[in-house]
């Protein structure tokens, strides 16, 4: 029987399963948190309770999914999950108790977790942007505009480098164990990985918020092109005298705004675990010795000790 | 007889009159464009299309005030201002085609603008994110967590020098024109307060996104503390621990995804003019001829001219 | 008698006197340091070390001073002083013992040190960067590149925000004692004032590197411009095709040589302490409970105590 | 015959031969400039005008190379090479007049350069200032001192960033042309490479230089470790309380001098082209179609054209 929560996951309700790992590494005493199982998602005991937020609310408002930010994919949704005396048979128990293990389980997924996280999924994320910023360049003239094209230049340096450290995650991982068939990817690397992204795609929002222009947060509904109050106002002002018709361009500023103006920069950051997690596991991996010595070689000095 | 749009204009449909600039400095044949006047809000022939949000959304679906993000205050309040056929009374008509002072009268609006803007403005916004931070760091017990101070350090850093800058726009402020009693602050300051201002707010949201957590762009709906089905839940696991009442804890939690989940960071930059403004700004008043004498004595060259 | 030593001085061997104050704090049981004097700067006892660096080196060997890159005032000269049983007299002793006062000495120290540090003096060696940058632009034609005049405007802004910090620590300066008439600057904006310019500067040298291009850190000697093998080359080919004597043009490098790969970025960063020293400074006058208050009073809860 | 000159060539009078490029793409008109060719170091008629700087002169000045700050490899020597009408045999002539082909040779060895500069290079050197760091912090006892951590691990960061854009450069090269056999980077990746190293080596300057503290800039001689006035203060105070023979530890100091307060900041940002060559070179290789397409699908619009 399993009792306890996790406060933040995203995505959990949408599977058919949960799998569970220990929160970190565990010490003796802890045996009772040195746990890993598999549950059905909908077993007994266990409840979601939703995140609401103000997407939450304009998706219920909404008539049509395209007056939203993201209209196929939507919001990330996050729940907290509660175990209230949840039953696991013993064969979807992976481990119970070995606190010499708990550190590696947790290790082995959060470095394969950074990779993915910092070297891929938020790459995806950067395209859209990045794709959205340029039609506003296009829709706006401003094709001749050195310093909007210097910040497009900016986000993609930032998403290519995003990409290579998840490229080197993966190109210098190993084996493990030897002979099992299982690669995983290089945890310097991986932690690596997710520290850049943290930072980069705070600010690719904040580049991307330049060029969209105030007139992401600002914008009216895409109701408003159908209200016959409003209709001629919007249709003239926010074409920007553009022949792309101006729903479309609507469309694309509320793209913009889902990314810069919602919850994307918190949750690219924690997502994965914050820059603090990063760290830790950077500074376990690291002795230094490689470099130390190489000083020692440079300067012909030997060790004291 | 006026026809035009400003796209974005915060604050405007709750005052009680329009105080009109021209948007730019004017040339020679743009006479039709240097117009500055003053109307009701509610004159004959002008429409408000507001802004449609999230938030606007979420605070329609809102049973109390407390359960949003800045509950007193809400979101900042903007709509595309469009007037068609306004008729303005010649005594309230302040600059009608001379467009020899359009560009003083924009500067003059201006550099006032990005001192408030830049220097005292955002200094309370960060305040409020600054605090809500520190008592997030109290509730979770995390008072010993250096990385923590460190952030808090780096978020008085910034605001600090936001507030620098605005002190030092108006200390530096010149009676303009002279002999008028009208004090102006320092056109160089001015520009420097908001472009500091720009790149410090997403930092403090950024680092306010850390500290906060995921959890506070994933938490439930403070309706979900009187929901039967989820109330213990979200008492006992949002609690972390801490005596003060979980009510509490989620407001705060509420307040910080209101500033670092939304549209501030977009609209702090823009607002007042984005960053490319005030290089423009600041590019004209500079002539380095002070900078470059410098170097020539202490070199002790001539110019060559 | 004093013995001890401070590892690094910079100018003292120049003076007349040196004013010795404590390290730091001081609690009971060191009272033998907590002390404060001034002695002749060549009493008997003290000996200087000095620095030796490539400058010196260069400073030696140069048949001209304008060979050099900073012609008339030099690098800055730092020793070690070592106190080896150096007497005091009584007269001259300002502080012994007295544990509690020793704080507060460093802290009227420290913050009017980091004001000027941080506020003035390096805003003086901006300007001679920013004005041999502003000349290197005119000599090589490139008036007209945009990224050149946004690396000035950025240097610009770097020294305005310092300026900025420095004027607001002394306008919000108090007078401490009152009554006294002895005005000190701010505690937390003199702090703040040093932490910009450590970053200010390091970034201050990368474009000012950027804009000097290559040829600052690979130039000839000054001396080539008189040796009849290199001399018509030289002449040639650093005039880039400017009416500036090439003498000139090479000096304005030498300058820039100076500012940006030399030992400013380290000096400036330690000099009137490190950046750790101002966040523990910036830390200890914080208590936050205005914020907090605000975030309260905002979102209408009581505080739970 | 060949005249002309390149202004800033490191390394090139130590090699035996010099091959040589067009500076650029060049165009119809420009023939006599889109030349390629090799010609031994010493041919007739050309002069190397070599740097001077003030670690050529510590260089003259010193008895042991030991008392240098990179004591077996020393500074980079750079020098102005010239052409005086220097004879090129018809069969070392490798382009000669086809502008069509120049920029395809300056981008096939520029990409090349960029990654090795960007990816591995700058990696071997931050080896060794990461390494001389973390001696120093042993030496100085500080093992527990966090922000020294944070330092070093936000160093590793940049170099394993540096690393990891090297590697991708190198993974996602081409064969070019097919079936020739040679592979060359990937064009935006190679840029990628150079733009983050750029700002990655000031920012580890200036970790190393906080580190390093002043003394790195401020130390005395190495002789002065044998001079008998001197000798036993420096012993004592340079040792920091460690069993390092204080020659170590001093030798250590002088190599992060070399590294912080040298000219490896401007050479590293120029040496392979500054951040404009490659950001020119990354917006000729964008066009954003996958981007926009990407937005469109998401948004389900179709291009208005």
């Amino acid at each position: 029987m399993v009792r306890g929560a996790k406060i933040c996951i995203s995505g959990a309700y949408g599977s058919h399963e949960l799998v569970v790992l220990p929160q970190s590494a565990k010490i003796e005493g802890e045996e009772d948190y040195a746990v890993a199982f598999a549950v059905p998602v909908d077993a007994q005991g266990i409840t979601y309770v939703c995140q609401y937020s103000p997407f939450s609310a304009e998706r219920d408002a909404a008539d049509d999914i395209y007056e939203l930010g993201n209209p196929i994919f939507g919001q990330r949704e996050t729940a907290m999950v509660v175990f209230d005396n949840v039953f696991v048979p013993w064969e979807r128990v992976f481990h119970c108790g070995e606190v010499k293990y708990s550190l590696k389980l947790v290790q082995r997924f959060a470095k394969t977790h950074r990779m993915t996280c910092g070297g891929t999924c938020k790459v995806g994320f950067m395209n859209l942007i990045i794709g959205a910023c340029k039609l506003i360049q296009e829709y706006k003239g401003l094709e001749k505009a050195f310093h909007i094209d210097d910040e497009l230049i900016e986000m993609v340096t930032l998403r290519e480098t995003c990409r290579a450290c998840g490229l080197a995650a993966a190109r210098l991982g190993k084996e493990e164990p030897e002979g099992s068939g299982v690669f995983l990817p290089d945890e310097l690397m991986g932690n690596v990985s997710k520290l850049n992204t943290c930072n980069a795609f705070w600010r690719v929002m904040a580049l991307a918020g330049d060029i969209g222009g105030g007139t992401i947060v600002t914008m009216p509904s895409l109701k408003d092109l159908s209200n016959p109050e409003t209709a001629k106002y919007v249709e003239e002002f926010y074409s920007f005298g553009s022949d792309e018709p101006t729903e479309n361009i609507l469309r694309v500023h509320k793209l913009l705004q889902n990314w810069t103006a919602g919850q994307h920069g918190v949750a690219t950051w924690h997502g994965a675990g914050p820059v603090m997690a990063q760290k830790i596991m950077i500074k376990r991996v690291l002795d230094y010795e490689h470099e130390k010595n190489l000083v020692r070689e440079i300067l012909n000095i030997k060790p004291s000790h």
